[in-house]
């Protein structure tokens, strides 16, 4: 296809002209558009397909749904007090604008199932908030078609350009907890991120090998782990690098439930943090000044990100183009008790 | 007013007889019953003092919002790793009903404001989760002349009678946690619960007082205390009590945040847990088997609660009379870590 026929294609398609060249009615066409239950499931994939190869875009949103207005927040998974500080934030900046917040947990998936999107084009929100996740081209064209904007939170892969995004940087994050680590001393040092194919792991990655680059220190591949970012991830790989015959004097985690599982096994191995081994933590939880001994953590500001990503998703909603389409927020080390000097060879 | 009066008051009242009482349209009657801005605030509030004072309930609900049926939840605030708990049981059992869930919090008030309400009565949800909230009384008959029915989670107040509530037994809680720690030996035994007015809070120190009573101890109202469920009400009791000429062995805490608290409160004044005191926490949260010490605490399940919560909600707007209108779920102590006997007295 040529650039002008795309040209001619993108955005020309109205309903009535779907319903034309579809052989089915206008009204089906629309119901379609609306989340509506009642068309044939062939039918329905019929329309759907048109109005993607057309690059169909309602031009305003229709009649909005009774009662005030909703978002859709949805999470890959629910779990621990990260989420908790994600939903705090959406929820105080979403009550102020009086709009309601839908919450969905897309069960551990990083693409939502086709039940969801049907329940959110039916429910037709505002926009739409995933946190963690993000969507395949047809999900993506699927809201897009029905203008209904959304917002990607802390990215979980490379999103296509034009995506809206807000996260924080991960990248300086691990670079500065790295850099911490290595200013006290340390040379044998490891990192649990979380899986590898979450684009923010891989960017702490990197900034971990470049605090070692720019001190002429080398990454030992047997200290740099990926796991999820749960307390029996930071839990396992603890145990198994301790137990490593040369084992590293501080740790990196991927999280501060992540460090949390680091801390367990160094108690279960009778090793004293910080004296025996520094440990640093990502996302500074309230709990991480709490625990023994407190954690050193990168705080990631959860409820400003949380905040920026409902404050963007509300403008785009109003057909505002926001300033800025990609966020990210800075990241800072929060320096507490889980960090110190190396041990001395003797002391091992 | 005669029980006669009352009786025929009582449900007789319709949308056209309240609006020719009141010199008013049918149409705006049905205006405010379905939450509709566009009525002069004087005229809704003269419609919804008829509506109370008739005692009207709508026969059935009108026409549906657009889209998937919604219920609401909303906690009074959206705090720690608890709340994650609930809406996730509450979450994916409404997910397998097809049902949305919008979320809010009501900014630390065991009482919603009136705004959210109107928000909830334009929302027209099928039905609503309180969770340590309850509503005042005009608040509890403006959901039910809707019909849209609500269930109380962990009962804040006193409920009155009828309500709806999922709890867990918080009495036997308090006396499983405070026996365990009168068998290890324990004589000096200290309580930090939640705030007098929340009702979980006074069963729980009944429990303790009960397990005293039953092994003759006395217990000194120095070491009774109320405070709020977070680690910060911990950390400041603990530190009180723990600075007594004469300190209690053992602390049980409201919550395990509050026992987070209590063990840096020990680790700052240099006390070893459980060997110097002991501490046991309530809730049992994921975070519990992972800080150091492993929390020995009552496990409350919460899954279970706001599952059952759900499914009862879900019964009453169908119209069902759910088997049960009152559920406690059984609370279990869990022994980890935080507890062992008293020091003897010369360690101290």
């Amino acid at each position: 296809m040529s650039s002008t026929e795309q040209d001619l294609q993108r955005g020309s398609a109205t309903i009535a002209s779907i319903a034309a060249e579809l052989g089915v009615s206008i009204p089906t066409v629309s119901k379609v558009l609306n989340g509506r239950a009642d068309v044939a499931p062939a039918t329905r994939a019929k329309i759907e397909e048109a109005l993607e190869r057309h690059r169909y875009k309602r031009r305003n949103r229709g009649p909005t749904t009774a009662g005030p207005p909703l978002i859709d927040l949805a999470f890959h998974e629910l779990d621990s007090a990260w989420c908790i500080e994600i939903i705090r934030g959406v929820e105080a900046a979403a009550r102020v604008a009086g709009v309601g917040v839908v919450l969905s947990e897309l069960g551990g998936e990083h693409r939502p199932q086709q039940a969801w999107l049907d329940a959110v084009l039916a429910r037709r929100p505002l926009g739409v908030i995933l946190v963690l996740s993000n969507l395949g081209q047809a999900q993506r064209h699927q809201l897009e078609s029905r203008s209904i904007p959304f917002v990607v939170f802390d990215t979980a892969g490379e999103p296509p350009t034009g995506v809206p995004t807000v996260g924080s940087n991960n990248w300086s994050g691990g670079l500065a907890a790295t850099r911490h680590l290595v200013e006290l001393g340390h040379r044998r040092i490891a990192v649990i991120s979380g899986p590898a194919d979450v684009l923010c792991s891989r960017a702490r990655i990197d900034g971990f090998r470049s605090a070692h680059e720019e001190a002429g220190l080398t990454v030992d591949p047997a200290l740099v782990r990926h796991g999820d970012f749960y307390v029996d991830g930071g839990y396992e790989h603890g145990m198994q690098m301790l137990s490593l015959p040369d084992p590293p004097t501080a740790i990196f985690a991927g999280s501060d439930m992540q460090a949390l599982g680091v801390l367990r096994a160094a108690r279960e191995l009778g090793l004293e943090v910080p004296h025996d081994l520094s440990v640093v933590g990502y996302d500074d939880l309230p709990l991480a000044r709490w625990v023994g001994p407190a954690l050193t953590t990168v705080n990631q500001p959860l409820l400003d990100m949380a905040t920026t990503a409902t404050t963007m998703l509300l403008e785009l909603a109003r057909g505002e183009d926001p300033p800025l389409r990609r966020v990210e927020l800075a990241t800072e080390l929060v320096v507490r008790e889980s960090t110190a000097p190396p041990p001395e060879p003797k002391d091992r």
